[in-house]
């Protein structure tokens, strides 16, 4: 890569930064990411609108590409840039404040690409496992991350950090009704198989060869009775009774795996 | 089950059980648990030794089983147990003070047995992880978990919530030298597969049908060079280049559930 391409790598949408000292207080509507793989991701992303980084020197020099001249950048020390974000967040000395990403639309993504699996996620809250199932789904190339909008975290820098980049790549559909998402999703040829513990069928054996939708609910409550409802197959990992459930990243993880991987 | 089953089986080690009114920090040596699955498992563990319980009436009563009569158990409400642990840390009622595991030698756990994988951690140093590792690994039948003490989180709150209760139940082995532990693993028969990004083999190719060492490195870092060199094959998981890695809790997870459906 010529040292041109890598400044255009890291500019996204440059023209359209706005900028200048802040407060430190994320602005209305802003989304303050850090961390080096989140930040670098959403800086390379053109859909994103930056607004303002705030970062150690060696943040800047961590990050692959080179910033535009023009970049709002604010050199920071490390204790600063720590008030900037939640508390012992890994920051990396990179601290990013940018727009959220525009909504993706459920019609948008049902390709019914037989290798895009959709993951959609009931009422799973933690943030940290949100974002560590967008990575494992962008790694398996799942097609799309579908939650409910009233029972699932908002975009955050913690959902960034944890995702690795992948917030930037894996469209995330927010949809008001989940039930209603899944009819569609049926509608489009995906075959919806719902990861519960008390499934007969185990998910290697539950997965057709077309298109799937991956459905997980909540660790403990599992899936809604109204969303298992709107499955076509139940199925459960091959796990013994020691462990009643998995951490639904991790189930999340080989669920995609197993897809992946289908005879 | 009857109530004097169920009474027992909150026992433990009710006998060597020390109490009183505490001070509200963690006595020396001793450990301190919250969440519901870790503080009903470690009550129920007999190798645990039981020092005091802290908890809202509505925690005692999510619990399965009773506590016997003369358990040091101080009632408190919800913000007093917040105090009692870290930040923002999901107590549901429940924060247990208990003394540390005892040690267990690699000797131990060495049975050879085909069905009870290895799980064997590099510098893997987040306690999250670490213990959604645990979780997974008694859900897949792991025989133990392998860590170096210098590049180890010790036992914590963090851990065994993380772990859901299988902090009480998988064996855990903390190394002076992972190299040498390697060795006397490969020496009982193990197969050492290390998961590595750069591999050729995917890991359901490298998994022979006898019993294995699965060694997972840090995230970003991998494993180190000394101790890929310890193992007998790299693998790889089969994920795409959109994303380097994949967190090493989901990657683990992985790695057991194609060892436990290996053909």
């Amino acid at each position: 890569m010529t040292k041109g391409e890598r400044k255009r790598a890291l500019r996204g949408r440059a023209g359209r930064m706005k900028g200048g000292r802040g407060s430190g207080r994320a602005s209305a509507g802003a989304v303050r990411l850090w961390g080096r793989h989140a930040v670098e991701a959403a800086l390379k992303n053109p859909e994103r609108d930056h607004r303002k980084l705030w970062a150690t020197r060696e943040g800047v020099a961590s990050l692959d590409g080179e910033l535009p001249e023009d970049f709002p950048v604010e050199y920071a020390d490390v204790a600063d840039l720590a008030r900037l974000v939640a508390k012992d967040a890994p920051h990396q000395g990179l601290v990013l404040e940018c727009a959220a990403l525009e909504d993706v639309y459920l019609d948008d993504v049902l390709t019914g690409d037989p290798h895009a699996p959709l993951v959609v996620l009931d009422q799973v809250t933690d943030p940290h496992n949100v974002g560590a199932i967008m990575r494992s789904a962008l790694a398996f190339g799942a097609g799309a991350i579908v939650t409910q909008d009233r029972h699932a975290p908002p975009e955050s820098g913690v959902i960034a950090k944890s995702a690795s980049g992948a917030l930037e790549h894996l469209p995330w559909v927010r949809v008001v009704n989940l039930a209603r998402a899944l009819e569609q999703i049926a509608e489009a040829g995906y075959w919806r198989i719902g990861l519960a513990g008390e499934a007969e069928a185990t998910i290697a054996d539950a997965l057709p060869a077309g298109p799937v939708a991956l459905v997980l609910g909540a660790e403990g409550e599992g899936m809604r009775h109204n969303i298992s409802g709107h499955c076509d197959a139940l199925a459960r990992l091959p796990i013994n009774e020691a462990m009643e459930s998995l951490n639904v990243s991790n189930a999340a993880a080989i669920a995609l795996y197993a897809a992946a991987t289908r005879a």
